[in-house]
Order: C-alpha cells, then structure tokens, then sequence
C-alpha cells in the first residue's frame, strides 16, 4: 500500500466550480509538500456531454471504476443534476463555444436521433452520485465547525412547559403494522404481482436479487389514513393549535404525494362534497397539492371560481388553523407537497420553540402530523423531550454523528419502482422464480403498497464502518432497529453475526428500537456526550439533518464521507447545491460568495485518508490534515467566510485567509521542523501583505466578469478572475 | 357547621380490631382535649351478620346514609370480605355463642331458606367498600412516612445501561385503538345488542344512565393479539431473555383472563396441536392457567400424561425462558392467572434492576408484555427511563400522589357484566332508549368486548378534588388523559368546562396522554419534585402501587383517602388486608405483630377533617393532627413498629410508645399553652415508667390468650388481652 497517494478534485458546475480556480493552486501548493497529488476529474454537465459525443475522455467512468479500487480518495464538490431545460442550455452554450453537437432530441423519431437521446439521457438527472456512492453514508460535524458553534451559538427559541404542540401519528394501518421481510437464501429473480379477487394475477416487476438480500413489502391503509387525518385535524381546532402535515414528497416520489392528498381530501372535505363535479372536470389533483387547484380555477366560470373561493374561506372559518409556508402570501403547508420537508421542517418547529407561523403570521403551537410509525416515533421523542426539559443549548450539547446504510441503493423506500396503487380490492404478493410466495399483502384498491430492496452486502460493510467508527471515536455506537418490525428484525439479526467478526473489547454498542434510541442519546446529548447514530437509509436522511440543525445551526456545515465498499472514500461537499445565484452576481459585479467551508473540511478528510493510502507512513500528510483542520478553527473564529455584498470579503479574499491560517499553522507545528522551515517564510509573505492582497482582490469588485461560458468556462478567463492577485498568486506559486 | 365533630371508627375483623382494643381507649383519651368524640360502628363480619337478623342495629347501612352527608368522618379499618366457607364458620361460631342462627343454605329450597340465603348473601364479598366509597380517589404519601423512607432507603437494585427489558405491547387491533366514546344528552335507558350476519339481533344487556354520562365501547382482536404474542415470544427468544405477560385477572376478571389463555395458546402452540384431543376431552381451559392442566392431567391414561409432560418439556427446550412467580416450585408466569398482577408485578421488575426470575431460579432480563396500549407506553416509559438514567434513588426522588376517578364504579372495564365474546363473527352495538345506535363495532366470534360508564358527577366531583389538592399541597396537577383516546377526549373536554369554573391562579395544570405524562413526572421526580397524578380509575390502581413501591418500598403505607361526594371523608387503611395469621400467632403466644401505622396516619387526616368540620374554628384539632404527625415521625425513626417474633415489641407495645411520643409533642408545643400542661404530666408519667409498662406487656407473652371468639370475640376478654399494662391503662385513663 505504500504508494504516492493522489486526490481526485472533481471539476463541476456553477459557483464550486468558479471557487475551485482560486482554491486549487493552493492546495496543491500546501500538499505537494507532503508528496500528495491531486489530480482533477470533469463530472461537470458540460464535460459529461463532451464525453458522450468523444470530445474529452469520460472521466465519471473512469471514477466509476475508480471507486472500486482502495486507492479511490475523492473530493465531491456539488454538480449540477441537470434538468431538460438546463441540458439544452448547456448543449446551446457549448455549440456556440465551437463543439459540433446535436441538437437535443425532444421526440427523437430516426434511429440516429434515438442514439443520440439516449446519449443526452445519460446526462440528465441525479446521474453522478450513484456512480461514486458505493459504499455507506459517514457523516458528522467537524471539529471547528462544532467549536465555533459552542462559541457562537446560534438561536434556538425558548419552549414553555405549557407547550400543546406535539407529533400525531396513526395507531393502526400504517406502513409500520403492516411491514414484512424476508432475506433471500439463493440468488434469484423475484417479481411483484396483484391478484384480484378473481385471481387474475397481474405482474408488476420484476427484479434479480442475491443471495443474504432483505426484501420487504408493505402498505398504507388509505381509509386508516384519512380517519387519523380527521382525529387530528379535529384535535388541533380542539385544542386551537396549528395543523401541519411533515411528509417527504421529494424522495418519497410516490407515496408522499399520496398521502398529502388525502390530508387535503380530509381537510378540505366540503371543498369535495360541495364542488366534486367541477374539481373532476378541471382535474384538479389534490396529491399536487391545493396550487393545483389554484392553478386549474381559471377553467372555470367566474361564478364558480368565486363559490368555489368562498367555501375555502369557510372551510378556513371551521377548520384548525394551517401551518403557512409563507403567511405574507397565504401559502399554507397544504398548497404544494414538496414545500414542508419533514427532515428540514421538523427541525425548523424544534427550533421555533416548538412552534410554527400561522395565518395571520403568529407564531402558535402545532400538530406535527407525520402518519407513519416507523419514523414519527422519535421524532415524538424528542419533541416531549423538550417540552419535558426545555430547549436545548448549543454551548452544552454532545454531537451525533451518524453512520447510514446506503450503499447499494439501500432500503430506498422512497423508490418510485417499486410503490404500487393496488387498482383494486386484493392481494399484492411478492414471488421467487421458483414461484415461492416469499409475502403477501391483503389490500385495498388505491392503499399505498411499497417494497424495497437491501443488499447483504451493504448491510456488512455497514456494520464494519459502524464498528471503525466507534473504535476512531471511542464514541458508543447505537443501531436504531426495532425489534417489532419485520425489516428490522432481519437487519438485527446480521448485525449481530457481523459484530462477531470484530474485538468490540473497546467498543459500546447498542441496538434499540428508534424512540428508545433518541431517548438514550438525548441524555448523553444534553450532557455534552457525543454518539454515533447507525441506521437505515431514511434515518439517516432524518437525523443528519436533525442533529447538525440543533448542534450548528445548519446541516450544510456537516461532513459528509462515503467510505467506499471497497477501502477508498468519497468525500462530498456543498449540501445546499451548486448555487447559480452566486455566479449571476459574480458575473454581474465582480463578488462570489460561495463559502469553501465544505471544500476545507472534507479536504482535511481526504487528506486523513491519503495518509492511510500511504500506508500510514507519511506523517507529513496528518500534519497537512491537523494544521487545515486548526486553520478551519481560526478562519471560522475570525469570521473569515465570504460576506453577501460587493465590497466586502468575499470568496477569494476568504482563500486567502485560509492560507495565511494554514502556512501559521505549519509554520508554528513542530513534528516536523524542516516542513515548518518551508511555510515560515509563507506566513511571513502573506501577513505582510494582506492589506496588498485583499486590495487587489477588492479592485475588481462592482465590474462584470467575463468568464467565457456559464456550463464551460474558459479556463484561462475564469482563473484570472477567480486569481485577482498577483501578490497572493506570487506566493503561492512559490511554495 | 360549627358543629362538634364526630370521628367513626369502624369496629372491623382479625388483627385491625385485635389492635383497635388497645389503640381506640388512646385516642379517644386525647382528643377528647380537643372536643372530638369518637364513635364506633361495626362493619365486620359478624356485626354484619347478627344486622340481618335484628340482634344488633345495621351499622353499615346507617353509615351507608351517613357517607351522603357532609359530616360523615369515618376511619374504615380493614375487614373481612367473606367467602362462603368464611360466612359458615362465623355463623357457626355465633351459633355457639348463643345466638340463634339458621345454617347457611347452600342450596335455598324453600321459600324461607331463600330469604335466609337471601339475608347472608348481603354479608358475602366485597359489600362494604361499595357502600361506603361514595367518593373519588386520594393517595398519598405521609410525611413522616416519606421522611422515614429517605432516611432508611430500601433496596433499588441497579440496572445496566445494557439491559435488554422491555415493555412489549400491540401494534394494533387492541382496546387502546378501537375505543368508541359518547356523552349522553339526556337521561336514557341503554342496551348492548350483538346483531350476527344474518341480522339477528341479541340483547346482551340494558341499563339505565344519566345525562352527561360517559358510554364507552371497545374490543380486542384476538387474533391480532396471538399474532402479537407470537412476535414477542420470538424475540424474548431471539434476545435469549424471559418472557413474562402482566395483566390483571383479578380486577379485569373477564377480559384478562381469556388474554392469558391467548397467551397460552401461543406459548404452548405445539402441545394444541399435538394433543388437543385430549385436552379437550379433559376440560383443560388455559384462561385458568397451567394449572388447570396440572389438575385435570390425572384424568388421561399414565402413558398420555407421559407423553404430555414431554411435549411439555420439549417446550421448554425450544420457547424462551419463562418469568417465574416460583422456580423452587417450577410455578411460571402462566400458571395461574391471578399469580402476575400488573399493578404490583412491574413495580417488582422495576426494584429488582428490570430484571425476573428464571427457571432455574436466575434472575435475567425479560420482555414484560402489557397487550393493551391504554396504559402499556406509560409502563414502557418509565422502564425505558431507567435503562437510559439509572435506578430510582429513594432518598432522593419526589412524591407522586393520586387523585383517581373512581366514584360510583368510574370506568370500570373490569366489570363483568359489560364484557362480552361475540358469539359469531359481526356487531356489538349500543342503542338508547329511542333506537338511536350510539356506536357499534365489527368484531370477530371470540373478540373481547368491553364496555364502561363514567357518571357526569363522578367526573366533576373528580375534578374538584385535584383543584383541592393543587392549591393545598402547591404542587401541580396532571391529568393522564390522550387525545387520542376517544373516552379520555369526551373527559378533557369535561375537565376543560370544569376547570373554568375555578380560580387557578395558584394551580399549575396539565393535561397529557399517559407517556408524556409519565415522562413529565419521571423528570420531576427524579429532581425531587412532587407531581400529583390525576387519572382515570385504572391508572388509579396502577399508579398508586407504582410510586409508594418506588418511594417507600410498599404501597401499604401510602394514605388511602375517599374524600366522599357530599363533603365528607373516608379513611382507609391496611391495604394488606386484615392479617388472619397474626390472630394466629396472638391466640397462640401472646404476641400481636399488626402495625398500627396505616391507623396512625389516617387519623391524622381524620383529625384534620374533622378541624374543617368544626367550622375552621377549633384549632386544637389540628394541634391534636400535627403532633400526631410528628409522633409518627419519631416512632418510625426510633423503629417503634412490632416485630415478629414473641418477646420482642409487639403491637401493644408500639402503641405505648405511639402514646408517649404523641404525649411529649403535646407538651412540647407552644401554640396552646393550656393544652401543652395538660399532656406534660401525661408525658412525664409515659416516660418514667416506660420499662414497667414494657415488662407489663411482654410479661403476658408466649402463652395462649383467649379472646372469645375468632369472628366475634368477647370484648371484655379482648380487651383485657389488649391492654395487660395496668400501670399504662391508668395514665390513658386519667388523661
């Protein structure tokens, strides 16, 4: 293993992609000293269709065999997952640059055409992280980030004792009862059919499956679900508290949406009992939210479009009042169901005091619906946690970090593929190619049916990073599974057969049920105690937003490693996008506001594994990663990150902040006195000339920049408006 | 009202009346000082008897009247609630006394033999407490009770953070998730009809109600619970830990005995399946328990028993570990099913480290399965807060106090009469007197039906008794009552009317469903904050063992308070019955080992009744209730209460020394100078000739004493027995 190590920096889009020009030439400055080389890979939109069409080597393939191999040490930055539009775009703005493309096919026709779509196709959407996510999910707060954040707390709004806000979920019928699983003994093909009550059988997948594979099915009551949405919309007028409905319709694709329609079907009621005629000719579909309605009035005659207003207005008069979005513009959280996240909202209510804005813009207590068990019950948790022991406090609370079963598309329950409307009263079975009935499910029409699919292999090497994990941190490690349900159960048992595999002497390890879980961490949270949180895909997704929300204020600050199935890692950054807004205004007047913080941190992590690639020999690499990490601290204490308005610091001048900390630092470690003789002489440089620098840097700001290209830059442009000073240039390019 | 007031003290049976010879002459010897007479009547169970045919006045229904009026103040010592052999014996005892009796007809034929029947049956189970309970529930702990147990903690064994108890309860189909609830609006006459699929309708049952009367309805899915009973005995399994079932076969003598049959059914599956001819054949009827089997087993050939006992023991071998009530004796949890009383049985789990013995006599984790979700979560909380923050510390937690519903047969789901098994699959309904269907259920052949009636007056009534105690004590009030019940909804909604019509500014409420309830509690508690819980009758029962256990190790020397609808009180004491061996031990050796501390403390409470009934203007009574408060205090410190065995203090002799503590706080205290000369002398009389009066007593020990009569003894003879210390009758007699 003891080979040079090299990290990939990934070439991307939008504003990560203009920072990089800046960013880059320093660290490869800083690390070449410690014999690390970085070496860069276009995953932008651009490049991947450059590639497609042979004008540059297709460099996502190339890290979608890299990520097998141990070597694999690559930094993430934040990629556009390009839209049909947005490809058209790019595809225009590269043809006008000189490159012979075709024009992308809407209604490909000929076969030349289809070919060509095909290509395109492979450019559109979410298509680089499932190439590079293979392995599990590590995520945690760094070590300045955390400090910062006890120095610097951020707001968390008092909870009164009296607080009637609480979460609502259903007592029976929910994907929760009804769940079963099984882990397949052989490799096979397994298809999923619908069976009416006359026993014509329907098939409505198929898919092939391995051996140790967990396979679960599952299904939502519709009719359970509406009568626990008319308990709680009656509880919250009860009790004059907010109704608010926290789903995930973004990844839950299917399901989500389903339920949010029926919570407008049962809120809304005499909406339908009065207008169903006219609501079925416009089409309106409540699963897309009451903006649908909104959108589809205008079909109607004017005297109804007023009616129709006129018993919303009364439904408002009778029902609870509704959690708002926006109560500015009466955006209500049942006006689109991709807008109240639960994984985002519920930590803004924690936040709020346990409280949300009504229509009249108060701020009131809330029902915090979320209908299906398996998840609503820690969050129930740590709701009455609060009401019980007040708010928590970021200067006194431990960390959670978490360790996420991922890989493999893992228990991805969201998947759309595999979520089936039964179209009538009957059962939906799942089968073996040896026709074995491995479950079925008793449904009725329009119930939501949902299965997923978990690799076995997955699952071990989860519990490997699990394990690794805690043995890093000394941290107790804590699987959130329930012994009461059916998928759990299977997990359970591998978990336990894996653990056998490790000397757990030094590590505490638990598995308890979700709410018992929270419960156990909560305590050891409070205290100042950190634990590592080890679940499945959707918990994950939960708590690593809710942890990072309570602890820093945002999850955009947390760590966010792939440690990849086969010994390299993944270290991405940049949880809040590619943010084209910061490149319409450094274009537009010379300012970038992109924060690096995500770059530096997970660099530190990169850096930590290369040490490891080196056969952890070289310790000049943990000293690049230890002095970046301290410099992390000082740029975060010193508030160097990048301000909103022309004129100020912004991206640039935050870099070099970030170096100047860093050359202090090494100039100032002493392991290795003949690297701090190499960065005394930096420091010096760059203290001595700050004011020079950021001047330089200050210069160009309120003036446009041209920089050759929105999707594909010109290098040569972009870097010299990304690189304003040569002072700061010279010093680097010297190192 | 400025009457003078009159405290009853109820003539009783066995112990509590063998002590009241020597106990009442003392009581009445002081607080005579204060202008309080005291009255006796006899409840026991042969004044009982002699009532019912004209020897003697009927005590119990002269107090059945005065329970109704405001002046009513009566210490209820425990008695006897007769079984048939019980009632013969004493019929047979006053028969020799002389009085002329007729026999007990076991089989009435005759006119006159069915009114004499008709006579003993009003003296046969529990007649006493219905009549005179025309109150809610208030339960306590006593200061100097409290005091004491911080003082000298019983032992709490410690739990592990890894410990794997946990309380296991359904995911659907059970009591908490198909209650239907409604208020009546009018007087009405109601019936329970069960109408089958073919539209055949049954009455099970009518009865007459009351406006504003709460109805409720609900069942249990026997299916769902086998289902239920499966999954948990295969985890208790899977984690290698006990399995134990708490319910309450004695309270809810129909329901929870067909739910430990269940439990049984599953258990034992393959003994069913192997041998259910035979069981059959012998009338083996598992709601009875194990034992039935055991009992019924020497009907079979020996070969079939052989084999029987085999499967038995094959059992054994594959079904995890059995929690034991008797592993010496190889008696399990399933034996019987009145051996496992959830109210006493989890409070036992929880001081024994959550942990319960297994079959060979080891103490292990175990699963503690509580089917029904009403009151299961409120049990899982508080276990699951001991796994994450440690065993309760007597010396330091707070006191959680009772107010219970419980006037005119509250909620009692444990009533018989409004149980049902559907006889065939289809509806259990309740329709009023007009044909209105107030609510119907589907249910299956087998389902457990249920039913109870809250009386609107009961629930008010209730609800001033918690206001009361809020602002006397200062601490605040819960109501453990969930939105999400529909019975506990038409209570809030009740509780929400009342409560308005108070003045609250000194009250700090709640109202929460049991979880968040306990939750709440639990972090008080363990601040050493004190919390009462105001609760239905079920968690009445429950709770009011749970905390005295946790707090002072026994629920026997919590105060039992009825504070009665109309005003006045009544004061229970000896929750362990009335103690038939230690008349034994007292008939035989002369020593009587009954602890008068339940009386002590209850006539503290009696006093300060009886201070409100004299108008508020007496203020030596409660002079009279505070020193003898603090006599207690010192007789627990100076552990003053009887020991076992003869020769040691007895029950006289802790009466003596109750008398003289009592005496030196008289004269100790400086608030009623008069009052304070006339106990001097009283004191200093106790204390000098405190080794004569003990020699007295314990001169008349280890040898027989007859009292006349075990159910009706020889006054004269008894008390003679009682009060053997010539040199103490004197001072008590010249007070």
């Amino acid at each position: 293993m003891a080979k040079k190590p090299t990290i990939i920096w990934t070439k991307v889009d939008e504003a990560p992609a203009l920072a990089t020009y800046s960013l880059l030439p320093i660290m490869r400055a800083f690390v070449k000293h410690a014999d690390v080389d970085i070496e860069v890979r276009d995953i932008s939109l651009a490049g991947r269709i450059l590639a497609q069409f042979g004008y540059v080597p297709d460099d996502l393939a190339y890290l979608g065999e890299l990520v097998w191999k141990p070597e694999a040490n690559i930094m993430k930055l934040p990629n556009i997952s390009a839209s049909i539009p947005q490809l058209i775009d790019a595809v225009k703005e590269l043809q006008s640059q000189g490159y012979d493309l075709p024009d992308f096919p809407e209604n490909p026709q000929t076969e030349e055409e289809k070919e060509i779509r095909a290509k395109y196709d492979k450019c559109i959407g979410s298509v680089v992280n499932p190439v590079l996510r293979q392995g599990n999910s590590d995520r945690r707060i760094a070590p300045p980030v955390k400090e910062y954040a006890k120095k610097h707390p951020h707001r968390m709004r008092d909870v009164s004792p009296k607080s009637l806000s609480y979460v609502a979920h259903m007592k029976s019928g929910d994907f929760y009862e009804n769940e079963k699983s099984v882990t397949l003994k052989k490799d096979t093909k397994i298809r999923y059919e619908f069976v009416d009550k006359e026993g014509n059988v329907t098939v409505l997948k198929e898919i092939e499956l391995g051996m140790g594979d967990v396979v679960d099915g599952t299904y939502m009551s519709r009719k359970k679900l509406k009568e626990f949405f008319e308990e709680v919309i009656n509880d919250a007028k009860e009790k004059d508290i907010l109704f608010s409905l926290h789903v995930k319709a973004t990844m839950m694709r299917v399901s989500d949406p389903a339920i949010f329609g029926d919570a407008i079907r049962v809120y809304y009621k005499e909406l339908f009992e009065k207008h169903g005629k006219e609501l079925e000719e416009i089409g309106f579909d409540p699963n897309k939210g009451l903006i649908d309605l909104e959108n589809k009035l205008s079909k109607l005659p004017p005297e109804k479009q007023e009616e129709i207003k006129k018993t919303i207005e009364e439904i408002y008069k009778k029902q609870p009042r509704l959690y708002m979005v926006d109560s500015d513009n009466g955006i209500t959280n049942l006006h689109r169901p991709n807008d109240v996240i639960v994984d985002a909202s519920v930590p803004a209510v924690i936040k709020n005091g346990l409280q949300g804005w009504g229509p009249s813009g108060e701020t009131d207590d809330c029902v915090i619906t979320i209908p299906d068990r398996s998840y609503a019950t820690m969050y129930s948790e740590i709701v009455e946690d609060i009401k019980v022991r007040g708010q928590f406090d970021p200067t006194k609370v431990g960390s959670v970090s978490n360790v996420g079963l991922m890989a493999m598309k893992a228990e991805e329950y969201g998947s759309h593929d595999k979520t089936f409307f039964p179209p009538a009263d009957g059962v939906i079975r799942i089968v073996d190619e040896d026709g074995n009935v491995l479950m079925e499910h008793e449904v009725e029409e329009g119930d939501i049916y949902r299965s997923c699919v978990t690799k076995d292999i997955a699952i071990r090497d989860w519990v490997k990073l699990a394990v690794n994990r805690a043995k890093e941190s000394g941290e107790p490690i804590v699987f959130w599974l329930d012994h009461m349900r059916a998928h759990d159960r299977q997990l359970i048992e591998k978990v336990k057969e894996e653990l056998q595999k490790y000397d757990l002497s030094d590590v505490e390890w638990y598995i308890k049920p979700p709410r018992e879980a929270m419960k156990f961490t909560l305590e050891r949270f409070r205290k100042g105690l950190n634990t590592i949180s080890v679940t499945g895909n959707v918990l994950r997704d939960y708590l690593t937003d809710l942890f990072p929300i309570i602890e820093v204020g945002t999850s955009a600050r947390a760590l966010s490693i792939v440690p990849e199935i086969a010994g390299g890692g993944l270290f991405e950054t940049g949880a809040g996008g590619s943010a084209p807004k910061h490149v319409q205004q450094f274009v537009k007047e010379g300012h970038l506001r992109w924060d690096s913080l995500g770059e530096f941190l997970a660099f530190v992590e990169a850096l930590k594994l290369a040490y490891k690639q080196s056969g952890s020999t070289n310790k000049r690499i943990l000293i690049m990663a230890d002095t970046l990490s301290k410099a992390v601290g000082k740029y975060l204490d010193n508030d160097k990150t990048p301000k909103r308005k022309v004129g100020e610091l912004d991206t640039r001048g935050s870099h070099y902040w970030l170096a100047r900390y860093w050359a202090e630092e090494l100039a100032a470690q002493d392991t290795d006195a003949e690297l701090a003789k190499i960065f005394e002489p930096v420091a010096a440089a760059l203290i001595e000339n700050e004011e020079k620098i950021l001047e330089e840097i200050r210069a160009t700001e309120g003036s446009p920049k041209d920089i050759g290209g929105y999707y594909h830059p010109d290098d040569a442009k972009a870097e010299a408006a990304m690189r304003p000073s040569a002072t700061l240039n010279s010093i680097i390019d010297s190192i």
